[in-house]
């Protein structure tokens, strides 16, 4: 009988906390469509502060984010973005700056550490003397960490390279920084340092922050008041928005300092995973709370296979091709889970029986 | 000294109850992107039920709902929507369905009780024959109540018409029903009666239900799919979306019962105001809770200078044109309140000293 | 046996002359996207010229000069253009500004004499305070003449009115000038004169001006400059287009003249159909080269029977309602066949026998 | 003095002939919008039946047969195309299937050959049980010959198995034959033969078949019933165009044959390119009508310097990049004016002096 679920599929699946609900429950709320919410006014501010830019807007999801980001530096028909192929925002949000926002997607190859060659980026810029045949590029996106390279962190020397790049040819920089807490605690440098170098960042609230929901765009006030409208467009413009923004000031209060237990959390799993006999992590590259590995021998046992496995012990992973998984840590999994989750992945890969009740 | 305000702008301005907030604090709540979140599904299931449709889904706004409901209806490129030439949709929603659904509207104009008339709307169809020249028309859309007419209730023989008009020409019926629950207990029809001609419906959750955030679509199962993606596509994907859902569903329970009353204080407002001299309110268009009402004389008084005094009372309301003002009523307005801002107007609009602490 | 077609469906129906043939076959030509291309430069300077614009555009068709038009006046994304319920850009242009441009339609009704209201255009301008709601209002267009409206003009006077009214608001004019020149004639005003007041004229050349192929349109050097990279998006940009700019410029030089002629035919033929027992124009709106009459007693001869009829006979004509055709004068009709038109329609709508060979 | 122009910067240089130009003077025209040109009529049918298509479709340029054809297999919104990364459409065509028509662009690594590998193309397809995340794959874009690949051959072999794998997965296979004659020809395969798999394709006829304007695409009647549509959205309808298919048709009669003396005469080019010390050609890789030239010692002569020395010979030739130059082959380049470029090439080069009058 499963008593518990070690739910390592994201780190979106926390769950708001006690303080967090309390937050909800007494938050002073109003219209803030009208503008009159206390609440996502002081968030906000807070936010901005934090983040180092002049003001901050409250949405939905990190998706919402990220597209009004885009559309904001894109407003003029033609637009083109450069982003990594291997992008959250070109892979994984349904090609909406396209589909919705007509910007014309031009990717550069993503390498291993999440960044994108410097000389790659600055040969996409399209040359203005072709404009009678290209779109006009606008806008260079980084993602800091980056998801689908493994959560790595990129460089605040790196980001500002890329910031001057941008600058140098009249174009903006966007930080897709779902994570960027994440990097700031594992490079060590202030947030608002890290993000130095950016027109617009947004900054995910429900993922390893915890809050149930909600992400936020921070930059100049120009663009918050472009994105504000935007957002309005997209129906992203919410009422008592102060009952969410509550729990996130909750989030930013609490959870930020957790992050690094779950850096740490993360390099225990891999170290584990890379000592079963069958399993390979690149242990290096677990910078952050996310953890790849892949199955050697898929003979033994399948990706699916031990995600079926694992699921009846109450362990949910996410698996990510035909011979890797992904595992997430995040400030709702324990010290104990963790080894919980190692044992039951080891009994399964090697074979042995999964005895009931064992945790 | 103010010590109470009467907001009066509209009925968004509600505010979650402490029934709604102690249905947040507590809600079980997971990752509904992920599918997870037992709150969003038992409210969507509940409120197609109640509406009468296959399926729900749980959309950050009313704004959000009629685009993603607009845009499914019109999926292929060329499609063109009949609506209103005052509807919310055509007026208010940042022209959304065009700038960024690419969708062409073809407008009819609205009577004064917020229909249009069926000859027009037929007239309005675009002959396949000519759809070398013509978008070819996908969907018509109505809005019950209908806010910028008054509120007045769109009875449930007239939508039957347009819905069977739609059919008979392959179209798709969406009604707008951000306030449909007032427009069902003034009518005295059941809502998913006066709704069954439709495809899809939009519902307004943080109207007068008085929920802090959200509102919700329902239709057949593969329009709640499409609309499903679409809403990820927007941002409109939230993670434990249930606490909203908890006080939308308490919302449901506890407050559509509320709508009769503010029916009642809107006509014994309405009443009111066209008794003062120099004001004018058509009563008998007063159906639901809006009261529109003209100031007969502006020499007398603007409607600037008359919102400025009545807010140095603590009351809010709506200025809509040079000579015209709106009041919402909603469950958070008394009777004792609605006499006190009868007073109130009273006094400012015979230019008689208002007296400090009055209330 | 038909020996002879009276094409009266519309200007469209031009054919090169013999003139404009020898031209196309002489013309020297190279690679206009290249910019190399001498006939089309030369055309482009001296369309420039007669309008009084800085610079001038060839492209394929007026659908696309005013999709250009429009798109480039709306280049940022949220745009509304103000524009006739009837016009030709909202009836019969595929609701492209929306479904390519995602522009936003706001239309204001058609007076019977193509004109708007002046007051009516200025209440449909957005409030710049109300933009989180609204999109932004950038463009007014009118047309001229107005094909929907019986071909009538629009004066000067209108014109400059409207133009002032769109420089006080910041808004662009374009005039969907596609019969400018009908217009110039018929109010005996220099056809520059009567399009000062506009940023973007739209003219065609393969209609009442006999071109084979496509229109022009005109405006300032940046307007032309972002319309050009535009046509080439669209995929107007053509290589050795002076093939049909020579045709075009032979249009300018022999045509012009000639549509004088066209509106007195009209005149004519108008005086003639309206003696006809059965049959009514409103010849006071008959100022160009554009004729619609009315059948009184559909009971006695149909629309369709009547366009059938004709047809036998060699006429053709465009029904455009189910009492209502539209005929429409130009340089290839000759003044018999205006008389011959309308013996065959006397004939036909007084029931008698219509004899072969009659002609 | 320069006597004479040889213009080797592309094959859309190429001038309409004497056979052309009678063609256009004698043309048998009428209103091709309202479906009445016979000229266009008997075109559009013999470019089908040469395609193996069932239907065909004049328009303006290639780049608007190529946006309407992705348009048309991506009328939904949220679709993905799948192309090349130097695929023309993706470089040149200003990002139009995302800039109008909302297509998001996927793109696969362009090889030296113009083939995309297919294991690459089939891991872009997305995978329709991530539908909430992912756009819809719907299309699949090659291009013969690959123009950015150096006019290279795409074979019959590799894209009857891109349809194939296309099929598989329910997609579309367009294919951007701007020089598919030429392919044709190197191949030695008949061109309906080396498109049999493709839902449709744009050829054009101002390139080497030299016809002064226009593309057409062909495909399915349902293909071509939309793509009609479409072109009148563009503003592609053109009214008398059997002008300028007068002159294609001559193109398809006289001029296919002569491309083989193109890539003869391109090998010759190439060969004594190659010879020249300090320059290199890929020889093996010049398989049509394009060479692309590099030169060796930049420090000796720029690109620049060289384009300029040409110019002032009367070659006009195309650079690419810092390095390297573009020639292009068509048939109004005599074998002598091969040599007369071989020999100013080699003088600029070699840093002799250019004799003026040395022609």
């Amino acid at each position: 009988m499963v008593t518990k679920v070690v739910d390592l599929r994201s780190d979106t699946v926390t769950k708001p906390t006690e303080t967090m609900r309390a937050a909800m429950a007494s938050a002073d709320v109003d219209d803030d469509v009208l503008g009159s919410d206390p609440t996502a006014y002081r968030f906000e501010v807070e936010m901005a502060r934090i983040m180092g830019k002049e003001a901050a807007l409250f949405v939905p999801s990190g998706t919402m984010g990220n597209l009004i980001s885009v559309l904001v530096h894109c407003e003029v028909r033609g637009s083109e973005v450069i982003l990594g192929d291997n992008s959250h925002i070109h892979i994984y949000e349904n090609g909406g700056i396209s589909t919705i926002g007509g910007v014309h997607s031009r990717t550069v190859k993503n390498n291993m550490d999440g960044t994108m060659d410097i000389a790659l980026i600055e040969a996409a810029i399209r040359d203005p003397e072709g404009e009678l045949y290209y779109p006009t590029t606008r806008l260079i996106c980084l993602e800091n960490t980056h998801a689908n390279c493994g959560g790595r962190c990129i460089s605040v020397e790196y980001t500002d390279r890329v910031g001057e790049l941008a600058k140098n040819h009249g174009l903006k920089l966007h930080i897709d920084g779902a994570r960027i807490f994440n990097a700031s605690i594992a490079l060590g440098v202030p947030v608002h340092r890290l993000v130095q170098a950016a027109d617009s960042v947004s900054v995910c609230l429900s993922k390893g922050l915890g809050a149930p929901i909600g992400s936020v765009i921070v930059g100049s006030k120009s663009f918050i008041a472009k994105a504000k409208r935007l957002r309005k467009t997209l129906g992203g413009g919410m009422r008592q928005v102060g009952i969410l923004c509550a729990a996130a000031y909750v989030a930013l209060q609490e959870n930020v300092g957790k992050l690094e237990g779950d850096h740490k959390k993360a390099k225990i799993l891999a170290d584990g995973l890379n000592q079963i006999k069958g399993l390979r992590v690149d242990t290096a590259s677990v910078e952050t709370n996310m953890v790849f590995f892949d199955i050697l021998e898929p003979g033994n046992i399948t990706v699916e296979k031990l995600t079926k496995v694992l699921e009846e012990r109450g362990i949910l992973v996410m698996p990510v091709s035909s011979s890797s998984i992904r595992v997430v840590l995040h400030h709702q999994i324990s010290g104990s889970d963790v080894l919980y989750a190692l044992s039951c992945i080891k009994q399964a890969v090697l074979g042995l029986p999964v005895e009931n009740g064992d945790k």
